[in-house]
């Protein structure tokens, strides 16, 4: 491998980031096509290295992901996921054919657990797949990682022998997934640092780290690695991913800014985009990040105790190491209200982030008027959630058109609800448990489905009793879940919203044809 | 130091909570008498070894919370905190005067940063400092921590020296604090080691880790604290704390359970009960734990991929390094309904873990009938909402009565609420933007105050439409916050009790006496 290395003598760390796979996998994450095209363009804009798109074989849905991904992505690499398959990497090149840069990302578990239980094959049997498939890969794209699953649990000699193989059949990136969060950071670091002594051919190859964060160690293993020789990390956006997820960019991307006196590293991530990539990745996969989470959590700059704030009066330094705008945190800023024109939205809307075609833009434009009209103050945060709310419910076939609620500790609670179903206008009332289940209760007459409800939850957007309310509910059908949100001043009206919506992504799946296997590499 | 060994010959790690005292700092997570205690029990019989129960000094609030936890914990040590002061530590031994073991805790800045800023001290009067306040101290108690705060940036020659002046004075734990979240693994570890190697009295005391969470890094400093000589962690529920919060507990705790290969060390915790602190912690303090969290997060032991579940149900240890049981996750079960009677009520309750007086017991029982009522399935989940929203509304001065809203597209919404204030109804009627904005003026109609609402946050607490929706409400005033949260089928029924409830406490809050210091030694 040839390193690149900065003026100042550091190495440049690869950030590869998986949230639209790894991520996306996580049990109720599941993103819509313009969702991950939002993800995925801001993951290019912030200088990310690699995107790991999806994993093309496993749906029609993952396919088209990558494949739209591989078009718009200037900046990074586009990579692609598939197991140890012919059919798996063809799919895979297929996808990314239109990609200026592309990447195949193929793996195969190599532990004694893996070997016997989920694959029932022998080493060699192992040892010849991952030949085959990484020439298979190869013979697409010059640049192809491999992944021994289930690494931190396989020998170490038969380790040694399948990457050497996997190098010497073109394997450019050596991908080492800790699949099960297991590893401590001695250990990750021992073990990288081992491969790249052992290993004959490993100056051939970049090695990678992929940490699972099952024992809340998946930043400490993943710069561990560097330490031991590695110069990629895979990680997602707010640590997504299946069970407790992956390592969090975020952190990765800071610990190695903040502590470049014993982490001689840098990385291309333009840090100050970090809280947007943050709550966009939070929004559109409607998983809340925690308060107190390092970074981007609500409190991870906030000092309440009375010696802390004294303190960070007399000097930051006493508290901070990090300074919040550092990270792209700023004072949510009162700007736009009802006077404000279309110009000033434009600019608004580019400062945070946005770019509209004209009809999304007179769309949106509409939306805020509206908003303005019935919320005293408009924060940079209502714009952001009416113009995410508009990209998600663009393009549904079924629309809430009008609402009424009657609520309160008397009981029944009532609904009156009138849908827009392909243009056709449906009014039904219902009863239930609460407004809410009223509500619900009103859609299931017009739109009769047996999908239940396993999670609703709802965020004031901004701050104040008039507040926009952003509900997230997700519906599960036959093992599967979708998960959509909606926002509007009335809680209620963004929760008929966002039901209606995940009702239309549940449509949108059925009418899709789902191949068997979804899988994962780390 | 004496070592405790165990049969296998390995060493002991006391766990010290600070959940009560750095976790209750955190910015908006500030508990009740009532709330502090039901935790302190709970840490108590889940076998941890110290619990910190708050900064005596600091307001009323703490000092009575201490004296309260002193007076009924068994099994623990209970520790309170003090500054280098004589009139903090006494206030400290006052608080604790009834516990069965009491430990003070006091703490003074040592890095260069702190005594210039923040103490405006130089290094002698700050030695002279630490010897004072730990023989004071130690004339209240043989139990005696100290704390260097921010050590991991004091210099290494005055670090030893402070140590060993602390030891000489009496302290018999010696916490190591990273008080920005500043160290990497191999950083602390190195330190703890460097101290036992170069403090001559090393051996008189156990040394302590106290790891800030703000680059990712706790659970894997305090692990390698431990790698270094360290025999306590210090440590909170959910990783609750100032900023990006302390190392987690249930991460430290599962982490050394399963890691005994390479961390030959064990806790008296009862990892079985894991589960339920993470939730009673997350509930009083209505700071939500996201999904990913490692060990407690709702999608830590979920499968969603087709190869994992495939692998998972081949053989769980393919995927799995710890069983969900292990934790204290069980599928939540249905058994209650509304032909329940008294005595399954209370053999649940006692399966649940609550323990309740006979007026408690018949009023949450006198709930639990009314909610059967009304709702189809009880689930545990339900029970649990229930008991706590007891436990909170109990003693309040204000409560809501009855609540009518009329909401929905059609605008404007309208509010009519009957409250009891100290005995004497009143109602109201009130518009607003959403039918929580409506019914929050209507209360604010009765009760006038000037809070800010800086959290409205619904959850909904078991599954299906008619799943009861606990409203978490945050309310702002001349700079410290209140959260109160409360739990009802109905959405606005539950967001009107919240209101309430957070505004009783405000109301209690500007009762009290506050001094000006509150502050926090990690």
């Amino acid at each position: 491998m040839t390193k690149t290395i900065d003026t100042t003598g550091k190495d440049r760390v690869i950030i590869f980031d998986t949230t639209l796979r790894d991520g996306e996998q996580s049990p109720g994450a599941s993103m819509t096509l313009e969702e991950k095209i939002q993800v995925a363009d801001l993951l290019d804009e912030m200088g990310v290295d690699v995107i790991e798109a999806g994993f093309p074989i496993a749906s029609n849905g993952d396919f088209e992901a990558v494949s739209e991904i591989a078009k718009r992505v200037k900046r990074a690499v586009v990579c692609g996921l598939a197991r140890a398959s012919q059919n798996d990497i063809d799919r895979a090149a297929e996808a990314l054919r239109h990609a200026e840069r592309r990447r195949i990302h193929t793996f195969i578990g190599t532990s004694p657990l893996h070997r016997q239980y989920q694959l029932q094959l022998s080493t060699e049997q192992v040892y010849e797949k991952v030949i085959a498939s990484v020439t298979r890969a190869r013979s697409h794209t010059d640049d192809v990682e491999w992944s021994p699953m289930d690494a931190t649990r396989t020998e170490h000699d038969f380790l040694c022998r399948v990457v050497e193989a996997a190098i010497k059949a073109g394997a450019t990136t050596i991908n080492i997934p800790d699949t099960v969060g297991y590893a401590t950071p001695e250990e990750f670091r021992s073990l990288i640092a081992m491969l790249i002594a052992r290993v004959p051919n490993a100056d051939k190859a970049v090695f990678s780290t992929h940490c699972h964060d099952d024992l809340g160690m998946a930043v400490a293993n993943s710069l561990g690695g560097l330490l031991g020789g590695a110069r990629q990390i895979e990680c997602t956006i707010n640590g997504l991913g299946e069970r407790a997820g992956n390592a969090a960019l975020e952190e990765v991307v800071m610990a190695i800014r903040t502590r470049g006196d014993v982490l001689p590293f840098y990385t291309n991530v333009d840090a100050s985009m970090l809280v947007r990539a943050s709550k966009l990745v939070s929004s559109v996969s409607a998983f809340p990040v925690q308060y107190n989470k390092a970074i981007v959590g609500k409190n991870a700059f906030a000092h309440e105790s009375g010696i802390h704030q004294d303190g960070v009066l007399k000097n930051a330094q006493t508290y901070e190491i990090m300074t919040p705008e550092s990270v792209g945190l700023k004072e949510s800023s009162l700007v736009m209200g009802k006077h404000s024109g279309r110009h000033a939205f434009r600019e608004k809307l580019g400062e945070l982030g946005f770019q509209l075609g004209d009809n999304a833009f007179e769309d949106a434009f509409r939306r805020f008027k509206d908003l303005a009209d019935r919320k005293k103050h408009v924060f940079d945060e209502d714009i952001e959630a009416l113009v995410e709310d508009e990209v998600a419910t663009r393009s549904e076939l079924i629309k809430v058109i009008a609402l009424t609620v009657i609520a309160g500790t008397g009981g029944p609670q009532k609904a009156i609800i009138t849908l827009d179903v392909d243009g056709r206008h449906e009014t039904r009332e219902a009863t239930g448990n609460g407004p809410v289940d009223a509500t619900f209760n009103a859609i299931k007459s017009i739109i009769p489905n047996k999908a239940k409800l396993s999670l609703f939850q709802v965020h004031a957007v901004t701050e104040g009793t008039d507040a926009q309310a952003e509900v997230s509910v997700r519906l599960e059908e036959d093992g599967k879940s979708v998960t959509a949100r909606a926002a509007d001043p009335d809680t209620l009206v963004s929760a008929a919203k966002a039901y209606v919506s995940a009702v239309n992504k549940l449509m949108t799946r059925r009418a899709k044809t789902a191949p068997a296997a979804v899988a994962e590499a780390g």
